[in-house]
């Protein structure tokens, strides 16, 4: 038995970050409920918010509309899909729900991050009950063999970064990426097109299943590792998250599949402290690439 | 260079069938444009219309709906997510389309399938122009090397499959498995989880951007490799189009990742007639698994 750390009095910082309330009119949208959040600029990359965390705060506007029907609640997202239209920047926000589907084992519910007006994230998410106990009846994802123990990587700086960008996100989370694929830091991509490394939130917050949608998006981008160092906007996100994680840190892999002349695709797989494969994503993100092409993974 | 096929006078089968069109009296929802579709019920299984023939009628909805700006269309669905309600049934549906950005390079079109009052399937779409000549910068997905070539595959036919579902959908398209991976059929899956073959169109329309959104949902779920021979009902998918495919066979590729108590991920490239990866796709279906767990392929 692993014993818990305690919980500070102001509760955890990523909790404070996502939360979302009714909005104090009670105002609806012709599809559904509003609710009001505050964008906090301390999970950002430079000024821009992290995708991960603005999908973690629809996906608990998602849970709060679908609510508690005979008793049951759906309180984690199994599948959320996620179209970014447009960054928001730190402060008010609305989150405007429509319930698509209450059933007895899922509901459906369409998210959107409102913000002066302005869609900026259009989200769809599944939302279910995971089961703790559940095993994997098969799975042919094994954790990278050759991965760098935890203890011998290092914490990610919020500051100091080749390209000068001051990443907030790196206060909030203790990410500590595998040397063997850190080559970018210093001009010497592997050119494998893959970044991995462990993640803990820096106030000891326990992993859980909504906090999974950030950590698929918390990684720098795979495409760093074939030698681009430029900013990549994701396009479309979709996560699955398939298991409650365990305490302990989170194993996060992003591997490029294929680049073309200006976007990349990269999938990521997430496993928990026990080795479990916890969760699954890809995305589709702008690139711009030049010089050599590096040989494929294969 | 290819002799195009000759076309059919009343053009072909894919395009009538995901067809749409303003809706005669120009409805509008509040949020935007209504298109009247019939869904056709030759592109089935059993009478659950193709999730993937679903899409591609959803996407010719955004793609009218982003329209034409400053001489400037978006014909191309570059990303789709889509979250599946309800099925609908062959009959008259309607199309509800928001259009959530209209930049210079990309447009993201929320898309809504209703029928008898109820959405049945809410995508989402990012939309641009693929160019035909661009090239893979970077690539990480070969073509399965050991794939039987088209010619010594059998054409799926729409009758007398194991579980006695009649699939109509199997008239539409020639679906060639390959053998390797069809043990299921006559009960003796591989236990690899993955099935693969080749796909074109029965009345020879060559494949194109929009039809790669069937291409990836046409597959046989490759849970029947594992022994799995239950209905898979999808709950999520994500298609991602990269390049306009050249004429000639698609080849289609299904993996399942991750298998837990009731729910399957699987992974789908799609590879055209010149073997460039064309298509991804990735699914989360409700799956019953019972008996002898295979050993992961790895």
């Amino acid at each position: 038995v692993v014993e818990p750390d305690a919980v500070p009095e102001e509760g955890y910082a990523f909790d404070r970050a996502t939360s979302v309330r009714p909005e104090a009119t009670g105002r609806r949208t012709p599809a559904g409920a509003v609710f009001e959040a505050d964008i906090d600029g301390g999970w950002a990359i430079g000024a821009k918010p992290n995708g991960g965390y603005l999908l973690a705060m629809l996906a608990r506007g998602a849970v709060a509309a679908a609510g508690e029907v005979e008793g049951l609640e759906h309180p984690h997202p199994l599948s959320a899909s996620a179209h970014f239209l447009s960054a928001p920047d730190a402060g008010p926000a609305e989150v405007h729900t429509e319930v698509l589907r209450r059933g007895k084992r899922l509901s459906q519910v369409r998210s959107r991050l409102v913000q002066d007006g302005t869609a900026r994230v259009e989200a769809v998410f599944t939302l279910g009950r995971l089961d703790p106990d559940a095993d994997a009846w098969w799975d042919d994802v094994p954790v990278p063999p050759d991965t760098t123990p935890e203890a011998s990587c290092t914490r990610l700086s919020g500051t100091g970064s080749p390209s000068g960008l001051e990443v907030p996100l790196m206060g909030h989370v203790d990410l500590r990426l595998d040397p063997a694929v850190t080559g970018f830091a210093v001009g010497a991509p592997t050119g494998r097109g893959e970044v991995r490394g462990f993640l803990r939130f820096a106030d000891g917050r326990p992993p859980d299943p909504v906090s999974l949608l950030l950590a698929v998006d918390v990684l720098p981008p795979a495409t760093f590792d074939l030698g681009s160092t430029g900013w990549v906007p994701t396009f479309e996100l979709t996560a699955y998250v398939r298991r409650v994680p365990a305490r302990g840190p989170l194993l996060v892999r992003h591997r490029a599949r294929l680049v073309e002349s200006d976007m990349v695709d990269e999938a990521c797989d997430v496993w928990d402290a026990r080795g479990r494969l916890v969760a699954q994503a890809t995305q589709l993100a702008g690139v711009r690439v030049a010089g050599t092409r590096p040989a494929p993974r294969r």
